[in-house]
């Protein structure tokens, strides 16, 4: 994560991943969720805390979660529905659940399907956010596969390349690939230049924006870094600029609205407003013998990580690695909070009669 | 594409389709392939010329693939090896085949493949260049499937974000889809900023370089525009630099050498200096009522293509619609070429005994 985006530390709290662990999922419980679902909520959440990926963590995202259930937007209890399936696909209405609840359950059964057929995908409508990609992709390297979730969103915040109308979420796309002894590769970016999150985090830091990273409301990318966050401002595709490639990242981006939501029957992003996943896992057996698989995997990634660094560098990462390094020092030391959200887990706590175990 | 890489006015011979077709097809069967293998191969790279993708078509390739069936590099009656194989994944050797002769059979068994099993996919290892991935994608969308191929290369280029050594080749990806009455959907992109043929296309045409396309031979991105092409460069994954969102792009490059380099055998690219491939068909009938899919692919094409524009901007423009409005453009015109791509075509053709007929 980028510098400016971390909490600045005479904010920080650091809790010990056990303590935030049991004070969210007592929130998922008082909720409505089964106490699977609470475990495997929070399961996603509190990695993308370890990970650093705070965005996604507790911070921007529990919050929003507990005002969805209290508002009946979200299901603690969804009754998933098997819209259509056939050996290797599925597609699931979802129930209003949250996509952090039943997004697991949607990869397993994925996984289940390539498993046996070598691959498999669920495709996932009327859900509620993802909470990241990357737990979902995580889970199929865990078994010999490799795993790929997106989510697409009726949030629509990003404009196309040359647009001044929203049209797209920030979309991520997760790829997670198993090796054998270097930690595994894991990514999970929007397809955006920075995560909608990032955004709303600058703002509680006080950090500015970079050039190329957002458009003025008139579509004119805002070429200029700045003091503060404006007050309004479109997302712009990665890339920022055609130039330098935002057609690509418009283009990934519409691959995710297909693939969640008309894949699904949710309907375009922009036009229904509705949230949809999908979620792919392929087993490494099916197309290369699992062993020399990961015995290449290991080449790559020691490859990428011994890669000689540019002047000024310090090193070389491959996607998952400064993250792994980043969640076994958290696991040691704590998780960095800004103090306003352990604030907010008090006012939580008192609110819902819990009684929560933080600083 | 970018005007830059436009071939200049004065340079420009038009040639019909029906005569670089002939031209082209005569070219490959001299080579020694088949009538089918020549017809195919053909096609790829006329498509991509009709589509305005030069870069990949005729004027970059044809001569490279006739020096690389004249060193014994490419073989024009490759004999493919099937390596293992389940009901929805094959893995081949190419026994040297071109990419663009062999890919369409192996996108073609993926296809079957997701006919009756809802997807399909097929990795490929032991091959030559695929001259694009868009022409591989679209057989996909014209059988109501989602299409999407990779090709990943030994031929390295591209640092990895915070690097000095190149690491990837261009790894393109590409993802077709189908419409109803709206042209398909269909994306092809380089994961580096620039495909490497189109600096090779902008040295041609007299073109410079915008700031942060490429790195210098120390790995520092060179964030000025430039008035001709350095002698010495390394390519970056898209994005340029890390604020920009290099590392995506870096990401993106490093699933395709996996899909194609590791889940084929090849090894990893910057290691085993091997071509390879991936295809991959997901039938939208296993998913979703292709009616209803289609109508929401047009509702969704259409409204990205009415997006109203950024200031100075004249239109929107989806994945694909630029280039199939150019493939009618130049289906009706001809295609032009600079004139120094003909004069190729010419002493080809005396040294290979051959008549074409071309301006």
């Amino acid at each position: 994560m980028l510098e400016r985006f971390k909490v600045p530390t005479e904010d920080r709290v650091y809790v010990t991943e056990e303590k935030i662990r049991a004070a969210t999922n007592a929130i998922f419980l008082k909720m409505g969720l089964d106490e699977e679902g609470a475990r495997v909520s929070t399961d996603v959440l509190i990695m993308n805390d370890l990970r650093g990926v705070e965005t996604h963590g507790v911070s921007n995202m529990l919050r929003s979660y507990v005002a969805g259930y209290g508002s009946g937007a979200l299901n603690p209890t969804p009754n998933i529905k098997m819209l259509r399936e056939s050996s290797t696909t599925a597609t699931w209405d979802g129930d209003r659940g949250l996509g952090a609840h039943i997004g697991p359950m949607a990869m397993q059964l994925a996984m289940d399907k390539a498993e046996k057929h070598g691959q498999g995908a669920v495709s996932v409508t009327n859900t509620g956010h993802l909470a990241g990609a990357g737990y979902h992709a995580a889970m199929a390297a865990q078994q010999d596969m490799i795993g790929m979730a997106m989510t697409g969103s009726g949030g629509v915040q990003a404009v196309p390349t040359f647009g001044a109308e929203p049209r797209f979420g920030t979309n991520p796309i997760a790829y997670a690939v198993p090796a054998r002894k270097m930690p595994p590769f894991l990514f999970d970016v929007a397809t955006t230049q920075v995560a909608g999150n990032k955004i709303r985090l600058a703002r509680r830091v006080g950090a500015g924006l970079i050039p190329n990273w957002v458009a003025g409301p008139d579509g004119t990318v805002i070429d200029k870094e700045t003091d503060g966050i404006p007050d309004e401002y479109f997302m712009l595709p990665f890339g920022g600029t055609r130039e330098n490639g935002s057609h690509k990242g418009y283009a990934f981006a519409a691959v995710v609205d297909v693939m969640t939501g008309q894949l699904s029957g949710a309907g375009p992003g922009f036009i229904k407003q509705k949230t949809a996943h999908y979620f792919q896992a392929w087993k490494i057996d099916a197309f290369m013998d699992t062993e020399k698989f990961k015995d290449d995997m290991d080449d790559f990634l020691e490859g990428l990580a011994n890669t000689k660094p540019a002047p000024e560098q310090e090193r070389v990462f491959y996607p998952g690695l400064s993250e792994f390094e980043e969640t076994n020092k958290r696991k040691a030391e704590g998780i960095p909070y800004h103090r306003e959200v352990i604030e907010w887990f008090g006012t939580a706590a008192a609110e819902l009669g819990l009684d929560l175990d933080l600083p």
